[in-house]
């Protein structure tokens, strides 16, 4: 309540860093209904990478969306949005963030290119924010230069930004290249987006003529030069396919590098979110969706499928392992193949090693649970529990129609469907008598033959 | 009728082409006891690639096989085929066809090279119907030019094609390499063809040596440059697989472009004939059988295997999902997993979600179908249908025993095996009641630890 | 027992030869509680490889091995094992093994370097037996030479390794790099390890200060150059990634060669042991676990792991057969999807295709196995047998209660619990009978619905 005595007043007020995104493209050569922000890296839109991003470097965030991207503005909530209604180009959508950009520094980012690390978006920041650099902007140095424009410099300063097309042998030679996003005083950025034209082909406002103006007001510009996976853009499905390729190998990477052997990185897939603690195997060809932490000790054979589940540790997951989310894997617990598990939570020691279906169930420690056994927790409507005892032993082929309880030290006959509870250390069953009929199959099968002759 | 008016009549008849195709070899280095050009690429034999490819340009084919070979000549079908009964080298091959040039020109093909475009296909006829063209070829520029044949040329015409073997340091320093393919006037192919001798270290008739032929008969030789991926030679399981992955490669650019999302293309597998509509989602880990068409919006999620099926709009699939050849998967329905699907059509908005087997199954709109359900369609001779009404619910593990009928909003109970129809909106039970038997699962426990510890 | 006549007394003694392989180090960049020697490779210990290897070529082995690795002398064993207490570098731990030196050469190894052949190890003793040799060391030329030590020469000797901290950008250049792999005369090893100090930044004795103390000596060093791919070491997860890499593609290469179909090679996992025959096909997707043999003509089908088992010839599997140890399936015989074989022998032209899991069982010719059929084959703590006969026919969601024995040609109802042995011929039932409620699933679902209404 005192502010007198509030810091923050009487240090001189930092300076405003603003984030303007831009997300209001369709992604035409994605050829998808989708807004081009929406589409997933590693499970997660990739608006969210860069907002994520961002929010670690600047003050504020805003983002241009196109017109009924509702979707795109609840992501970028509770971010401010500012929507693009005319598709004017790339200058046009930074001018109609111009109202927001306030005072300060203002970075111009794109939705499509949601790679860049905090640490680059920083230097950025820092590189504006050397006294005499009026415009800073981000380049790469890409193995294949392809078509993109060329970043000229002259004594460490940006001259200009020479589209391919345009450029001279001695331009197209040059390395640099221009990776679009800039940094600028927001009264500056504000003039110079209000300077540049549409005269050209497209009929469209290029925020890279932003440059041109910097330079003709005779301010420094300044290239911040940064890894080349960092600037890809996400223009269609192969490129997004390259970027998914670029953030799984820095998640492998992250893995084995913390103490997780991957015996074949390229068949293992990550979320952003995966914790695979040291001393964890991972075998080939596995999925990892959001949610999973794997203790230590833990092997995750193949064919296996991991989603919002907490393992181990030292259990045994797989192969051909489905965690669904809510599962919880004891200690040296184990799941075998062609198992399932949602919203379960399987006791140390427990295993399920066969063909199996538990939902919305909690099964004690060391209980053994028999090939094919499924808990029924649907009716159609509603999800009912299960609980299976500690010790306790479920026959092969035992449906457990929920809600139901099998006692600690429990035995279920193989082949039994448990309506009702069973007590501690009680067996339950609840299967028909077989009978044999002598010569039947032998009678069944010439008839069979007969009636296939007969046609 | 009037034939007067067929405009086809009164212009000049068209140049007739002819595609010989090579396809005797045995194929040591496959050490297979199949003909090399059956072996298949992307489920599809390699020769069959080449068939269709060439059906586009020539106006008739000739395969020339090995004797014994009924699987070649039942795949070349309806086209002519000539046998080789000895194995004299590839000109002796070509000879063999020399009765059905016919006239017009002829271009030799290989079985096992069966990557050549049709366009290429074309540019080669065209540039050997060029006036002073007498014979044309197809070359490369491969990145390792390794062992091939070099091309040499002079003035833009071929002069020489010389081995590896017998090239100078200057001539294996050419980079443009002899691919084998040729295309001539059928009158000059059979003479120079009769030309060439087997005087030579192998005793064999080279097909290459109509090139010299050629040369020495004064007629222009101009080499068609096409790319390498499109002219190797898939001589060993190892250059298979290279075949494969270029042909995969191709798809999935091809899936991606037309609006497909493949999280990681590289674990895809498709075939030529695969159909993904925009804004359909592979993940990682899936397999594509023939005859698979998925409709927009649907998801394929990993280590799905689907084959001979119509899938969505809006559909989940998988994980594990397996779909076999006659299903058909209606919009917003769900498959999941360790589930599978032959012939059996699943209504909008069905769900089988878990460990279930249908076959020969027609499954009405927005049914539910339990954990561990089981059509049991086979009764060791005969295969009969299953019937399950709209807005139905099986319960789980619940055997149905086809002929069966289980009418519209009908239900069975978990573990029934139904054997008899189920009129619409009856509730069926076919299982035994359950009993439990007091402390008997720790009277038996103790009698097993028991027995154990007497060995 | 006549000496006399043993030709072996009577040659001149052969030069003895010892490998020391150091192994004390716990790869502290592994982050692993376990040994860095003992993390596998294409399923067996790396240290496995480098003793399998050095057998062939040397007469004896010694590990030096940390205190307290248990394990590694278990897996060392039978050869001499000696333990390095101090971490005192790779010179101090050579000279711990100097007791058991003997006499003739001595090479020493690295347990983290586990792919050298035994024609490399032979090249490096072969080197140092020529006669003016009196050190030889293994030097390698990487395709980026990164910060390795580099191999100084002068007329076909070695002069110098450099480190390259050390290095000037002269030596930088080099291409030639040390791969830390000596070979020298026992008494001239024992001489020179005594003469290296620990005078340096680390404290530690540098194995490599040995070559110096050669030089010194005034002897021949000479450096035999082996592949890269045989020399990288292993000193983190990515690096063990790595080197998995390189061993399955060697074994991918040679199945190939060998007449093996793989689809797509790089997702195909393979052991050291692995036996596939020729036309055998594998579809992408597969993973072969240790003791794996498959006969011509089979096809393994996407998303199989096979471990321990032999199969075919003629068999189908897949996709989505898992077979176990001890499992044996006979000629033209099928496992389908979600099946698993555990210890059990499927006869020839007999099939499970769907949901099944076969455990302790034998299973006679051209039986089928319907869908969902189960093996009750543990109680808990005994695990018991299951015999099915020739052209028997198991009924869909079948469970054998073991031991049991199903007779030839019998025949099990759906659904049926079977308990009792089924004589031939015989039919047998073991399921409750089917009750339909008229009315009752919508009576049931009214009521779910009003509930849910209700909250």
């Amino acid at each position: 309540m005192n502010t007198k005595t509030d810091p923050a007043l009487s240090s001189p007020p930092a300076r405003l860093s603003t984030a303007v995104i831009l997300a209001a493209g369709r992604g035409t050569r994605m050829k998808s209904e989708r807004p081009k922000v929406m589409h997933p890296l590693a499970g997660r839109p990739m608006l969210r990478y860069l907002l994520d991003n961002a929010a670690q470097v600047f003050d504020r965030i805003v983002v241009v969306i196109g017109p009924g991207m509702d979707d795109v503005a609840a992501l970028a909530a509770p971010h401010a949005v500012v929507v693009q209604h005319d598709r004017l180009g790339t200058g046009h959508a930074a001018r109609q963030a111009e109202s927001v950009f306030g005072y300060g520094d203002v970075a111009v980012l794109y939705g499509d290119n949601p790679l860049i690390t905090p640490g680059t978006m920083r230097a950025l920041l820092a590189q504006r924010r050397c006294d005499d650099t009026g415009l800073a902007l981000l380049a790469m140095e890409p193995a294949d230069p392809a078509k993109y424009g060329r970043v000229v410099t002259h004594d460490g300063q940006v001259v200009r930004i020479v589209e391919w097309a345009d450029a001279t042998p001695a331009e197209r030679a040059i390395g640099l290249c221009n990776a679009g996003v800039l940094c600028a005083d927001a009264a500056d950025f504000r003039r110079w987006l209000d300077g540049i034209s549409n005269d050209n082909a497209q009929g469209e406002y290029y925020l890279g003529d932003v440059v041109a103006r910097a330079v003709a007001d005779g301010r420094h510009v300044r290239a911040v030069v940064a890894p080349e996976d960092e600037l890809r853009g996400i223009n269609s499905r192969a490129e997004l396919a390259q970027a998914e390729a670029c953030v799984q190998a820095r998640l492998r990477q992250a893995a084995m590098a913390g103490g997780t052997t991957l015996v074949a990185p390229d068949t293992v897939f990550l979320c952003a979110d995966t914790v695979l603690e040291p001393d964890t195997v991972v075998h080939p060809h596995v999925v990892f969706g959001p949610g999973v932490h794997v203790r230590r000790g833990t092997e995750i054979h193949a064919f296996s499928h991991v989603e919002g589940a907490v393992v181990g540790p030292d259990a045994q997951i797989g192969p051909y392992a489905r965690l669904r989310p809510g599962t919880d894997v004891g200690a040296q617990a184990r799941v075998g193949n062609f198992v399932e598990l949602k919203a379960t939570t399987l006791g140390a020691g427990a295993k399920a090693s066969h063909l199996t279906y538990l939902g919305n169930a909690t099964v004690g420690a060391r209980a053994n649970i028999g090939a094919g056994t499924i808990t029924c927790n649907y009716d159609g409507v509603f999800k009912h529990a299960t609980e299976i005892g500690a010790d306790s032993f479920i026959g092969s082929d035992s449906v457990l129609v929920a809600p139901v309880r099998v006692g600690a030290r429990a035995l279920t006959a193989a082949g039994s469907v448990i309506t009702h509870d069973v007590p501690d250390g009680a067996m339950a069953l609840g299967r028909a008598r077989q009978a044999n009929r002598a010569g039947h199959a032998d009678t069944f099968r010439d008839r069979l033959k007969k009636k296939k002759e007969q046609g």
